[in-house]
This record gives C-alpha cells, sequence and structure tokens, in this order.
C-alpha cells in the first residue's frame, strides 16, 4: 500500500519537513507526493539535503530511493513566497489536497497526510475555503466529519471545532454526541486493544444535576446510553476538570469524546505541544494531519520539527491496517 | 501571627488531615483549628495519630506543642456521621468558616484556611448555601470574588466558576476581566517577582479575529488595554490551546486569566491534581482552601492526601507576609 503526503504551502514548512522526513529515514512506509516538484528541489537545494526526488504520474509508479512526486506543475522557483501569504501557493495547496483526496477515494493510495495549508493564502483564490478539514470531506461529499487529536499520552474527539463557543453550546445535541461517540469508538479501535471511551460534561462539575445548565442530562447522558446499548464501553458525562487527569495520569480511558475545540485541545497541547496528530474522522478515506500550521516566521530554515509528520504517517498506516482487517 | 484552620464537614476527610498534617510536622506556622474538639479527639484515637490537643478561647491563647482548636461544641462523638451526609456536620462545618471569617476580619488571624465542607449536608440546614466561597464572600460582604488556582507549575484565575458554560459566556464583560486582572496582579506580586500575566480568549483561536466570536474584540482585548494603561505586564488575549504550554513549557507566563471554570481547571487540574491551592481573590481577608471535597469515599480512614492542605497554609503564609509589605 502507498500512502499519500501533500506538500502544504509552499510560503510555509511543509516541503522541508517532507523533505527532511525523509532524509532522516523516517518516512518508515511507502510514500508519494502530491505537491510541485520544483518547490522540493528548490528546498532541496537550499538547505543542502541531496534528498533524491523523482517525478511519478500516481502512486503506482512508486519505487524504493527516492522521494516520489505527482508534480502538479502548478509553481515555479519564481513563484515561491517564502514566508509569506502568496495567492498562487495557497491555491496549488489547496489544489494537492483535492488531487490527493481524489487519489484516495479511488483507492489508489491507503491515506491522505497533510502538510500545513495557510487559510488565508487560500482564500485569495478560494473565498469559500474554511479550512483544510471542511476542504478534504466536501470532497469526500461528507457533512458531518469530526476532528480527532491523537498523542501518545492522550485522544480527544470534538463534537464541535472551529465555531464560537456560544455555538458550539447550541451544537451539544444527542444525535451528534451518539455519532461522535460511534466514530470515536471505530477509530479507537483500530489503535487500541478493548478501548475505554469517556465523555466530557459541556457544563464545569458536568452540569452538577442540572444546577449549572441540562445539557449533561437532556443530550450527553442519552447519547452515551444509546452508545452503551450498542455494545460501546463508555463512561460520562464526567466532569471535565477531573476527566483528563483520570484519562492520562491513571490511564482509565483510552479516548475522551469533547464538547468543544479548547475542551479537547488545551489538555491535549498542554501534553504534547509539538507531536500530535490530527485524524479527520467519519470519511470514507484515511486522512491524517500534522497538528501546526505553515509557521511562516520559521519556513525555509530546516528548523521545523517533523515529529507531528511523522507521527501522522504511521498512526494513518495504524488507520489504514486497521480498516482491511 | 497566627492562622486559622476550619475543620470542613466531619463526615469528610477535613479533621484527618489537619491532624496528620500536626503530626507529620508540616504545619509550619501557629495555628488554631476553628472546629470541634470531640471530633478531633475521636479520629485522633481511632487513628492512632496521638496528636496533643488542646482548647483554647481564641487564637491569642495559641502555644506551641499542641494542635489548638477553638472548640464550638456543635457535634458530640455520636453525632458522627462518618462518609455519610448529615444536617448537623454541614450545619457545624459552615459555623467553623463564619467563626474563622469573623475572626480573620477582625485581625485576630492572619488568614483562613479551609479544609472541605459538603455542599448537599450544609444545604440541609442552609438551602441558600451555594459553596464555601461564597459563604466567605458574604459574611465579608464582597460579591465579587474571583477563584484561583495555584500549584507549582501554573496560576490561573477565573472571570467565573460555578455557573452553566453559557452563563459563564455572557459574563465576559469587559468590566469583570478588567477586575479580574487587577485581582490576579495583587494576588501573583506576592508570590512571584516581577509577574507576567497572560489572558486567555474565550473562543477558540481566540475568536480568529472575530469569525468563531466577538467576545476577544469586544469585551477581552479592551479590558487587557485598560490593564497596560495601568501598568500591569499582560498579554492576550491569547488563543487557549497555545496559551498554557506556552505559561508552562515555556514559562512564558506566570498566571493566566481564565474566562470560565473548565478553561482554567483542566490544565491546573492534569497538572497537579492533589496539590493545587485554592485562593479566595478580591476579599479583605486571606482565604486559602484545599482543592478537593470531603472525599466520603475515604473518609477517616488515613489514607486522604495531606499535600494541597500543607500547601494552602504554606500560600496563605506567603499571601499574608506580602500583605504587609
Amino acid at each position: 500500500m502507498i500512502f499519500g503526503i501533500t506538500m502544504g504551502d509552499s510560503s510555509g514548512v511543509g516541503p522541508e519537513i517532507a523533505l527532511r522526513a525523509f532524509r532522516e529515514g523516517d518516512l518508515r512506509y511507502p510514500v508519494v507526493v502530491y505537491g510541485d516538484l520544483a518547490v522540493l528541489a528548490c528546498a532541496n537545494e537550499r538547505l543542502g539535503y541531496r534528498v533524491p526526488l523523482a517525478a511519478v504520474s500516481g502512486p503506482s509508479d512508486w519505487k524504493a530511493g527516492a522521494l516520489h512526486v505527482v508534480d502538479h506543475r502548478l509553481m515555479t522557483v519564481d513563484d515561491l513566497a517564502v514566508g509569506r501569504v502568496s495567492a498562487k501557493s495557497g491555491a496549488a495547496a489547496r489544489a494537492y489536497v483535492v488531487s490527493a483526496t481524489r487519489a484516495a477515494l479511488r483507492g489508489e493510495i491507503g491515506a491522505v497526510v497533510t502538510l500545513p495549508m495557510n487559510k488565508e493564502a487560500t482564500q485569495l483564490s478560494d473565498p469559500f475555503f474554511t479550512g483544510h478539514t471542511e476542504l478534504v470531506a466536501a470532497e469526500c461529499g461528507v457533512r458531518d466529519a469530526a476532528l480527532m487529536l491523537v498523542s501518545d499520552r492522550l485522544i480527544v474527539t470534538h463534537v464541535s471545532t472551529h465555531c464560537s463557543l456560544r455555538e458550539a453550546i447550541g451544537r451539544v445535541r444527542r444525535e451528534r454526541v451518539a455519532r461522535v461517540i460511534r466514530m470515536t469508538w471505530d477509530a479507537v479501535r483500530r489503535l487500541r486493544a478493548d478501548p475505554r471511551l469517556a465523555v466530557a460534561g459541556l457544563n464545569p462539575h458536568a452540569g452538577e444535576n442540572g444546577l449549572f445548565g441540562r445539557e449533561e442530562i437532556e443530550q450527553i447522558a442519552p447519547a452515551v446510553a444509546e452508545a452503551r446499548q450498542e455494545g460501546i464501553n463508555i463512561e460520562g458525562p464526567i466532569p471535565p476538570d477531573t476527566l483528563f487527569y483520570m484519562a492520562v495520569a491513571r490511564s482509565r480511558f483510552d479516548a475522551v469524546v469533547c464538547m468543544y475545540h479548547d475542551q479537547g485541545h488545551i489538555p491535549l497541547k498542554l501534553l504534547d505541544f509539538e507531536g500530535g496528530v490530527n485524524v479527520t474522522l467519519g470519511l470514507p478515506i484515511i486522512r491524517t494531519s500534522v497538528d501546526h500550521g505553515t509557521a511562516f516566521d520559521i519556513a525555509w530554515r530546516g528548523e521545523a520539527s517533523t515529529r507531528s509528520f511523522v507521527n501522522s504517517l504511521e498512526l494513518a498506516v495504524k488507520l489504514a491496517g486497521g480498516s482491511e482487517e
């Protein structure tokens, strides 16, 4: 099985991360990069990496010994605007993702591992672009994906992500919570044997029996009951401020279903800022992503950590293996 | 200076924690316990601690060599209901707190360090009881206190605490945020030299320029600007999911002003579940508290950790010292 990598925005740290991970021998599985050969060759030279690069027409042309690139020929060296927002590199980054997603949907690659795009840059050519995950989901025809973050010590999934906290509260609905629990269960079962899940409350003290909000009683607890009836090993809603300690320090849970973006992101990033992997659940394909942005401030200096990227590939392989069981 | 300890609910872990901390030599400052001598004597005997106990009429009677108790004579050994909710011990716990708070207001003790009450038990005699902190604040005639949690690695304060998340969003108002920033600054300056504060955003990515909510723009940023003009060293609003990492792993901030209960409680309890100290800001007295509950399930077994309590006393002493500067 070949795995697809998208190169990300040329102005950012994507190209160098792909090169350095290959150079350091950290890409332990066959991969092809959906990107631009000219950009990779330029970064390779500027950073003195000497990674052997080769253009391929598709994943089936993969051979060992070089970093293979499905060359989109969208960017020339003259188009490069390292460290800056560029309409051209933003549009190109979007095209790599569309191309890799379609290859995954056709079964040509086992998963898509994405390097960072820049929202502002891509919006210059696509004003309706709201995010990387939304783009992949739309290409897959999926409307209710969910975000999972994975680190060695904690796995979190989210009922909602990129919306205001006020809107996030409104999205805590029984049906959606139950759906995210099921997606979490399906994914975590590919990563851990006999997983135990927990669901966080929305309110402080998980609402303290309705005193501080009723979402736990009216929406979350019924979703948990539903999931249990389906055989899912899950507890909750549990007070959020004790739950992460229980999950991490006491190892009582393998994954926590969170009610909003920061509820999951705060503990995960506190525990593992650089190594986390972002997984999109609910898609017909496997897609993992680095958990960081384009980092324009350090782009093309060879300083960016490859840890999140290497972990993203490893996790994609695990999830893909699990999906064939 | 003598420091006051409230014994907490007799059914819980309060009495044994006071006894064991004394026995282990961890109470390094003169203290008197506001509580019931009969209860302490009974716990002392059951646990085989042999702590010398002595009744005093007030803090001025303190002498070294024994654990001194301002004996309220509200509980007999027959009233004890260890591990269970009891109207009598709930009411008694409330009385100890009122008594110690008044002693602090009269200047007889330098601070009040509270051991846990049980909300359910106290509500049996006082249906209007909403919480320990609210009780102390009411006795002090204060309406806008704030909760600070202190651990070795992180200090957090909160714009709101015990209300639904929906209500917490409504409480993110410029005036309140500015007031909590000032209270945080006043307290942290007693604990750290040249402190640096940060304010968390309310929404994911701190609202991403208004895309995910406008509280950062309309309420939080103006409060930060106001605080800066007053000479407070503060940054923000900062995206919550990166801020705690910056504060803890990168040591960039000494304290974080949080917008709601779990925003501060999740990272703090993940880092230090047992040792955290709860401080009430905005009072005319100093009040610190253990950051745990009555723990009925392990009460009177001698198993409860004394760490949060010992830290609470040490912190009260520091804050009191600072207040005399």
